[in-house]
């Protein structure tokens, strides 16, 4: 391993060679350059798993950092660690002689919670290989012995996909180009976060501190799983989420259903009513206003929404259920659009400890998805406006007894987190288009191209507030256990995210 | 104290002589003998309430039922322990001279669980006496000073209220009745039920092993608070009940509501709406056939209904609730009706634990209260066929693979409990008068009278085996905090309870 110093050196003129020339087979030598490198690829990531990376452990959280910044600083970048409030940001530069745009590429370094009791391993930070999936007969690998790593198996570790691989993968792309003698084509900075778990509090306002360095034409969100045909995947968006509790009141305190059934009114039946007055049994929100400036898909995007392979026969069997709902029958269409969801409910008991009363109160706990053309505040204002509109008489907390005495219809909309808003980058975006081409050129095909997922990203309010256009290039297997236990990683994604991010790295616009 | 052969021909003598004298002022009578036997009265009380009584305990239960066994020989029962599989039934019998009918009087002796930790007294089968509700002040009194217990003031214990004291009451009235010379006017028969809070399961059993000794002309039920009013109380009937879990299903599992929302059904917003499609918004069941064969009160039930005196401002503002069903404004007309009661609600999480998912099923749990006219089965059978209607298809357990394949709405109706059914005795029964008639010439003012309860009581199988009619003359305190801590009796209670019980004693028809 050359000095730092050396090391530079030999970078400098690698970047100032390279840049121009063009690279008509770059998946074929990066392919061979990771055949040739498996193990000192596996073994980066292993050692990085080995950090543990729960967002509240500072003195994990800062061996990460420390890590990462060393990782970076291998492969050229100016390194440092950004502080923040909370945990520290890691950032990376590298300035390409000759660049005219610069990349700023995100990932994350913390993980979920572990738990680890319900993981099939002792320990979720000493990482495990195994010859398939535990669910279905993998067997345990020694990682010492193996000479050959083979695209099914699994690592098994806490962010093993979610999400230290890209990060690994990343820095194994900029070896490969390294080796086949091609400088990225883009000035490449990196931001890797510690707080992604915990809702990413600290990159907005990183924004205000570190604005230069923060500045680029184009973020790169190198997170999240594929498309579930395991295809590359380019992502445009990511719908937004806003939740709150709807409770609706009852009598002051549960009452005998015998004694007072038919008198005292039922706030479960009260909010069952509320409910299914906001959506048809078509599963349309009839929330008035509620779909507001959102489009039918023009022509270019029913095109792109039609090209996205999805198997919803396989999805349907795999759920077991018989039929999606009636008006949103394409999973495509069904993310355009803002949802209005019941995502637990609740009043009194259900089960063995049932009592025959009527309840205090009943309460639905509720998201509602957002797109680009549906803000948070609004959808929101516009729910509380339909229950108001039902005879409703809306209190913040506790109804006091004036508000008992005076109003027979109570309920409460408690907006429990802070909403995220959707964001999108329009697919006709240059730069956006110069990562799926870049992708379509070396693969030989496009990628899936999903024009917004339907789940949401803590980054949304940092891409707005950075406001240039960015993507998602999510990279591990759709099937790794985020979040949950028995996190894994497919090493045949950790491979080909080598591939698309030396693409990427590559890109000609 | 006489021996038992010596009372025994005092009994006798008694019986014979006075079974046909009048006594116009029965009420005095007994209100002076009362008065001058506050203190072996509660004593016997507290004697009694220091047998823990919890079903289960079989020893305490043991020990009650032989003690209850004594206190009715002391009154000249001839009395024994009724064997079941379950707790014994304590059984005791007064023939009369010339006595033409017999009444069957009910009472429980055994109690709801205790959690001391919840009482504000040490052990809750040792009773404190109180100068008020504990909540509203009450003093601690020792019970070995007092020369004069007030009306006012309350015993604190297990069963005071719920059932001990009216089996106290009864053998005191037995003794006033003495006292003044004068016999019951019916055989007396006595049965003392051990598992009430556990659903009387032995009681129907062991009609076949014990028919001759329950046969009676009219049941009268010794148990439950009077009517809030706090005047004396006769009650022709109770609503009974049926349970039920209704289960939607949704994904085989939660699924992420950002993936898939808006196109894999919500199983919560399915049962909520279908909640709502059978209820309208004033509270009218709209089940095809719920109602069918209650007809609105006649001129003679509107009447008895009318003259109930519930103070429902004063229930409302307790409950803190602006206004009843807009169906049924006048409660003892919504108790004449069945009803449909969400009792519980659950789906997924709701609070800090919620998650954001499509929740993979959601269940209400359901009780119909039921009236003479309504049959169990028949109403839960309405009810499936208003769910089928929907378009759901039913399932047992949980759907398999070939129902999640088939069927785009599941549902299941699982029936929880063994049902009850109404009973009520009709008010213009002769024998059921008898006991109003009595009342009220011994108060000079009517009883209320309820024609049903809206709760259900254990004993209606009983009640339908045997056959013959029954009232329940309910005498305790009705905020007596029943099944709950600080279980209490208001002293005042049990005094006028001996007076009503020697009413009932003596009724003429």
């Amino acid at each position: 391993m050359p000095t730092r110093q050396a090391g530079r050196a030999v970078l400098a003129a690698w970047l100032a060679a390279s840049i121009v020339s063009a690279q008509p087979n770059l998946r074929a030598a990066v392919q061979a350059w990771v055949a040739s490198h498996q193990r000192p690829i596996v073994t980066e990531l292993v050692e990085l798993l080995g950090i543990p990376n729960f967002a509240p452990d500072r003195a994990g959280i800062r061996r990460n950092a420390g890590h990462l910044r060393g990782m970076l600083e291998r492969r050229g970048f100016a390194a440092e660690l950004l502080e923040t409030p909370g945990n520290p940001l890691v950032y990376g530069e590298l300035k390409v002689e000759g660049a005219s745009r610069t990349l700023l590429l995100y990932a994350h370094y913390d993980g979920q919670a572990v738990d680890p009791k319900r993981w099939t391993q002792p320990d979720p930070y000493v990482p495990v290989l195994r010859t398939a999936r535990v669910d279905r007969g993998g067997r345990d690998m020694p990682l010492g012995g193996v000479t050959k790593f083979e695209d099914e198996w699994r690592l098994y570790a806490r962010s093993a996909s979610d999400d230290k691989s890209p990060i690994v993968a990343l820095c194994a792309a900029m070896d490969a180009l390294k080796a086949a003698g091609l400088a990225p084509t883009s000035n490449i900075r990196v931001i890797l976060d510690g707080e992604e778990e915990a809702s990413s509090p600290s990159l907005v306002p990183a924004i205000g501190r570190y604005r230069d360095r923060l500045r680029a034409d184009l973020m790169v969100i190198l997170d999240g799983p594929t498309h579930s045909s395991g295809r590359p995947t380019v992502v445009f968006g990511a719908r937004g989420i806003a939740t709150f509790d709807l409770t609706v009141f009852g009598p002051r305190t549960g009452v005998h259903s015998g004694n007072y059934g038919n008198w005292i009114p039922n706030p479960a039946q009260r909010l069952a009513s509320l409910l299914a007055s906001m959506k048809s049994d078509d599963g349309r929100v009839l929330v008035a206003g509620f779909y507001d400036g959102v489009a039918p898909p023009g022509r270019e995007e029913r095109h792109l929404l039609d090209a996205v392979p999805d198997d919803s026969g396989r999805i349907l069997e795999a759920f077991g259920v018989a039929a999606p709902e009636r008006a949103f029958p394409k999973l495509q269409d069904a993310l355009q659009a803002p949802t209005l969801n019941v995502r637990g409910l609740a009043g009194a008991h259900v089960g063995p400890t049932a009592r025959t009363i009527i309840p205090d109160s009943a309460t639905a706990a509720m998201d509602i998805r957002l797109v680009k053309e549906t803000r948070a505040d609004a959808l929101l204002e516009k729910v509380k406006a339909h229950i108001r509109a039902q005879g409703y008489h809306l209190v913040d907390g506790e109804p006091d007894d004036a508000a008992r005495a005076a109003y027979s219809k109570l309920a409460r909309v408690a907006v429990s987190e802070t909403a995220i808003n959707a964001f999108r980058t329009p697919p006709s975006d240059p730069l956006a288009g110069g990562v799926v081409a870049a992708i379509q050129r070396t693969y030989g095909a496009a990628p899936v191209q999903l024009r917004t997922l339907g789940g949401t990203v803590p980054i949304a309010p940092f891409i707005d507030a950075l406001g240039f256009p960015a993507v998602i290039v999510p990279v591990v297997n759709f099937d790794n256990n985020q979040h949950e236990e028995n996190e894994n990683l497919r090493l045949g994604n950790l491979f080909d995210a080598i591939v698309t991010f030396a693409a990427i790295l590559r890109m000609q616009v």
